[in-house]
């Protein structure tokens, strides 16, 4: 395995769905930043299930502790060590596993077969969305890091169940991006917010679940960012983001459909702003030659349908290689869509944070 | 900047368009490894422009050097360091960066910012689709290193201009693969290969130009192969993609489509096949959990359409910050999607290389 | 702060001398090594203090914890963290300290510059000797892998406070070595030991402190492990031991004094035994070219006298930069070399352990 | 093998003693520092040997040129590539280690047990001195970066053969430290020069050789430089210098004779001197905790007597495990210290210069 990312602010990440606890530790954060546990558990609460219809019952009831780095209410350079004990774990559910079948869209194969048998598979393990909550935790301080630079990180539902978000703005986004929190799909269009988790409840009904898309946006973030040839901004933000269980493609700017466009259209022409070069477009999404260019980063993830659902499915029982018919027990989300978008943030503002630190963009000891 | 990428089978590479050379050197291969320089040349023939109506017309007869770490035909063990000396090289259609003129689309102003003005501007510098021939070179041993394990790493052109190839079969992919270096648009599918063909000499003609999809795929590798939860193969791999430049997405298995599947749809089913567990279909792309599950590994990847296109386009010189119009001149492919076909292959080699070796699955000496 | 060791067998440490606790996470560890909190509560019972006349008298009743990934009484693959919770800790003597006092020898000076005066200051925060408790734990883990390669890590005292041991044999050693923690300075040589014992209680009376030579020693390491040209066997492990606070110089086989031999005298001859190839005499103390060469393996570890002494000290009052005395008072050892013994062992434990996983000799899955 | 070191300033080495070259591939360089392949020329010609009775008679005229990385004269932020062809190579005195005799000392048995007999074992191939040049030419660019900071790296012969050096203060040091290069020993106590200078001659009539000490200085370094606990500055030093063939130990400050003094004796006092916090002493060699405090580094090497000698030794021949009779032939320095001075205020350099853009002491763009 390798739990490690960054170079500058380096995180070393740890714990399994229904182990003692997940937890992460920072390494590299500068000293003199105020830090309180409160701080970690805003964004903690972020990802919270348990209070809507459309959340796996489990109640994460994650109360962040700080274990080191932190004196007197500031960092202090040494590693900061922040964990959640883990609460309300039901193993039964997952007996199944145990008992060898293989749920269909899950690590449970590949991490058999690369530990030997010998990973917890309860609940998924160390490939379950539950370990996401390091990254927020990481996240959280990053994200305080940045907000000294003025860098916001934002991320909102764009799609889920093909039903897409109005296209906004980002001066909508901007004023919109409050709210997004507010509603139970983390989606700034309101309108569609409420289609969208029609859209999931129906999924849930038929025992079934759906994906979708994740926007994640940079604003403020100064050009310059970015180490090219093999660190670059996009390079480095994608690897991240693939960390989230359940992504399966990562796109920057246009992405995509980009490459239907002549260059013509999808070049994004440099103008003078306020004696400041911009451009007039953002196809980029922010990013060029691997650098930022002082545009919004705009980035889109897919995600795709959750792989436990309540379907029957017909698989295979990895002790005595015969088929079986499974049905998988337990809570688990229709749509792991919202619960990603505080995920996709933090992995977003801890990339940008290890950059800011290479950088130079962040002292090494705050005043 | 950073140009290490890996951490077994490590490369560093270096050099510049219109400097003296490109090159690489790798540090982690094994001994014992068959090489010579024709091994390499081959591969950096496959990116080899000139000899068609739509590359552009300089003429790189790149001579790869061995310049260590081989010894009476065998790697040794030690650093090889691979080169070209640049040849042929035009400064002069560059004149306009150098007087300050930024091409839209292109890394001139973020690299002029981050180096603050003293990166190497002639022909894109370092930012130049000219670095990838380090990374065709590197791959070249990867994929001898891999042959051994008959690990197959292939690309081929998906989709030019918006005009699709036929979807086919791993079969015909396997069949047809020979074809792909046949036709000048790097396609499996030679009917809409010429239609791409003609696409992109319609983009030319304009002045304009197009962009792409190049699917890369990985056969025969085996289960097991990636280190969560940082070090996925679909993170990892993902990062070696965005290296290469213009590429704007990267996407796995079902990718972006599949996020408007149901849960149910998208699962791949397991079966037993010559008591071997595979799954009915291949949505994941041949990885779960960062983890490759022994079917074929698939990714699609995003290339803009060329930045550098013949119409005249308004833009900022960076020296004064007055507006001006810029007309490019100089050679450039109006799509380099088709030269890109071969790095994608080199990125994906590379990468798999590196996680095949500390997963222990090539030797640290050859026999 | 850089708090990562390690590239295959990665350990990151983090914990204060009087925070909530000292720990590690170790990344890397193969799945399936058999492993209880007892096997490490075993080796960090052998840096117990409390017990004897020279040891501070602060009871360290460290009850290790395994947080992560355990499963069943194995190891997953995942990583693995290990606390001790800090426990009666008197903050009260360091309130010169906090008063601004920096204690000549010690890192308070150096702290406070680099970290703005955020540092946790309390007994030494991570500059304490405590914090190699998470390297005893890291390296309980590193002796058991190793042991299924039958290599032996072992250390010794050899010198203290000018006092040398008899030099002994290997043999002796091999016979001696469960001894070593029989007595309360470490050392192979009963008889020298006492004298040392007397020298450490002298200082002690005195207000004073010694230092000494701690000899650490690999045994049955196969040929071929360290990985040139900066990767050495003795580089790492030179860089491991200066991690240790009081480590002043590393040295290996005949170190020093072989910078007066002749070459003839130095050069270790090879010869054949049992058809394999050793050396007659081993003043390379088993290294060539940064490279094992079968024998085994030795190094020297020069410790410095304590710098907290009872005595008067003159020092500067960092805070208003005027001249001070400075009586350091609460618990400390006049003598750290015998507790630093079990940690010189886990260092070299924990680096023949990432080389070895490096080298492919430790297998990813232990069955 | 691990040919890369450094964080921020990163190297990575190739090339052998008797193949096409020896170079360095230089990543993370700020842009905008001037930069000729004289200024390298100036620190390879440091290492020359040829001129004197006592250096091999192997004439390295070595040709500096630079591949990359370099604009109009300046740095451009992209890799730098530098190499020296390699001129002048007689392999036939070789013929013995090809035939499979092992050199007594050399790493002609473990170069070949660890890469399979594919090593180049020519002159000693990648474990010759010869490969320090490559350290010298980064050498080179780090110290030019570091005289920016005003930060001196020195280095002098203080032992050779057992003939010790006057010990000299360090205002005689930076006085005469120029003419350290002026004597064939490379020491700055004229008088024991030309005792050590006999030594070497003697040694080397009776076909015999000498080892000796190199002391490195480094001065004006800002307190603070250093990453505990596992990026320490006495650490990462110790690392670079044991990549330097023959080396056996390294000592900081009182070093190893330290171990024999009280605490009260060995401790640095504290004292205000112009404002700043000086030590009275400097038996730390300006290190606290891994971190510099702001006294001159201090650091000492032991290098051993060359392991070539031309006196007849016993040794094995690796093919048929026989015991035979080995007469070195060719060219051999009978003292490696003096060539090693350079080598070593080369390695200093680059460790501080990688710690110094970490710090953040260097910009990333000069100006």
């Amino acid at each position: 395995m390798s739990n490690t990312f960054g170079k500058d602010f380096k995180i070393m990440c740890f714990g399994e769905s229904h182990g003692r606890c997940v937890g992460a530790v920072i390494d590299g954060c500068p000293a003199g930043l105020g830090l309180t546990e409160k701080d970690i558990q805003e964004e903690m609460d972020k990802r919270k299930p348990g209070q809507s219809k459309i959340a796996s019952q489990r109640k994460e009831e994650d109360r962040v502790e700080i274990l080191s780095g932190v004196f007197n209410g500031f960092t202090t350079g040494a590693p900061i060590c922040l964990l959640v004990f883990n609460k309300d774990v039901k193993s039964e559910s997952y007996e199944k596993i145990k008992q060898g079948l293989i749920r269909p869209g899950h690590a449970d194969f590949t991490a058999f077969m690369k530990y030997g048998g010998f990973n917890d598979g309860r609940g998924g393990g160390r490939f379950s969305g539950r370990i996401t909550a390091s990254f927020v935790m990481a996240g959280a301080i990053a994200k305080k890091l940045l907000a000294r630079l003025k860098i916001d990180v934002l991320a909102h539902t764009v799609e889920i169940g093909g039903i897409k978000a109005k296209k906004i703005t980002l001066d909508e986004i901007k004023k919109n991006v409050y709210r997004v929190y507010k509603n139970e799909v983390r989606c700034a269009d309101l309108k569609m917010a409420e289609k969208m988790l029609a859209q999931i409840e129906k999924a849930k009904k038929e025992g079934d679940s759906v994906g979708g898309i994740i926007e994640g946006i940079v604003l403020n973030l100064p050009v310059g960012v970015g180490e090219p040839i093999f660190g670059t901004l996009d390079g480095e933000i994608s690897k991240a983001l693939f960390a989230i269980p359940g992504v399966k493609g990562v796109e920057f700017g246009a992405g995509f459909p980009s490459t239907k466009l002549k260059g013509s259209q999808n070049n994004d022409l440099f103008l003078i702003k306020d004696k400041k070069i911009i451009t007039k477009t953002n196809h980029s999404g922010g990013i060029l030659g691997g650098i930022s260019n002082g545009m919004p980063l705009v980035v889109r993830v897919a995600i795709k349908p959750t792989a436990s659902i309540a379907k029957s499915q017909m698989t295979v029982n990895i002790k005595n290689l015969k088929q079986e018919k499974l049905e998988i027990e337990g809570r688990h989300d229709p749509c792991i869509v919202p619960r990603a978008v505080p995920v996709v943030e933090a992995m977003l503002a801890i990339t940008i944070c290890d950059f800011a630190l290479s950088a130079q963009l962040i002292p090494r000891i705050l005043k």
